[in-house]
């Protein structure tokens, strides 16, 4: 293959998601999503759902927050903020995965993280609000909250932390190799270019 | 064709000219570049030189620059700096432009002055700063400026320009359908890809 990795950044329903998956199975190598949670659960100490949240969304929790979510000893954090610690663990658990060989990972920064292997491909996945809202209320259902307003909280909350530890901007085009409008595009296409391309 | 108009922004010197004006050739289609320059100064009087750095670059100059530049009666502005002024020609232009037909634009915010139709594409071309350097000096020489000082000039003041006319931030993936990196994609494969997009 041309690239080894595939990291995929996207928007909120954008189906960056899938997109990703049947990347990982046409490729044949693993899709890892759930997986980086529960190995930085293990390193940690943090429950699943808090660094579910907290790994990709902002640090805009009180310093309380994990006190409900940490199971482990509170000496083990060194000194560092529960957000801080968790990025620090989050960054090497990216890295280690990213050793073990072929590999697409989703979200949680692992753009950058990974910006200095050359083997890896990085691609961002957008669309307009409309078709994502469109998308949300069918994957996820509706709650009491718009589905426009749903949209906009994620993805601020994406864009703040992807900030907050980057110092990029999240969703700017030269973070990525190739950044794509999968409603413009099609879901098949994404996949078969992103495909084509690590194939080389 | 899926799409009648194609609009590329791009980063000085990743090449976006060169695969604007190839997708053109292919498609059998017309490239604007200097042709809007030129029907920009037909309208304003203002000479080309002036145009080309203003419609694309920042709003950064002395009132008195655009002094030296102005050929035509100074009523006509109808109250507006020459800069707002340029900017209302340069949208009646591109718009006109887009009505004749098929067509490639590049440059000149075209992407946020066509956004509201839905038969244009609209793609960012991008490539990483060492890449850019080597192409700048290849293609327009050395000059006492360092390549990459070049790049970050023309780069910045581009930025500066979109973001006061249109209130985006130039180079956000999603004020595009695509981006792409074109070291990391190769010229030919950016151009093939467009090609295939607009064809549909």
């Amino acid at each position: 293959m041309a690239y080894n990795i595939l990291t995929v950044s996207r928007e909120f329903g954008s189906g960056g998601h899938s997109i990703a998956e049947k990347v990982a199975k046409r490729l044949e190598i693993p899709f890892y999503d759930r997986e980086i949670v529960d190995k930085i659960a293990v390193e940690t100490g943090f429950s699943p759902e808090f660094i579910a949240e907290e790994s990709e969304y902002a640090k805009s929790r009180s310093i309380f927050a994990y006190a409900f979510a940490f199971k482990g000893a509170p000496g083990i954090m060194g000194g560092l903020s529960p957000w801080d610690y968790l990025w620090t663990v989050q960054k090497k658990v990216i890295l280690e995965v990213a050793e073990k060989g072929p590999c697409v990972i989703i979200g949680r920064c692992a753009d950058h993280i990974l910006k200095d292997r050359n083997d890896v491909l990085h691609v961002f996945i957008h669309a307009d609000k409309e078709y994502r809202a469109e998308r949300v209320i069918t994957h996820y259902g509706e709650t009491d909250t718009p589905a426009l307003k749903r949209l906009e909280e994620k993805d601020g909350k994406r864009g703040y932390h992807y900030r907050h530890f980057t110092d990029k901007v999240w969703g700017m085009s030269q973070n990525y190799h190739l950044s794509l409008d999968s409603h413009v595009m099609g879901e098949e296409r994404c996949v078969d270019l992103i495909v084509d391309l690590m194939r080389g």
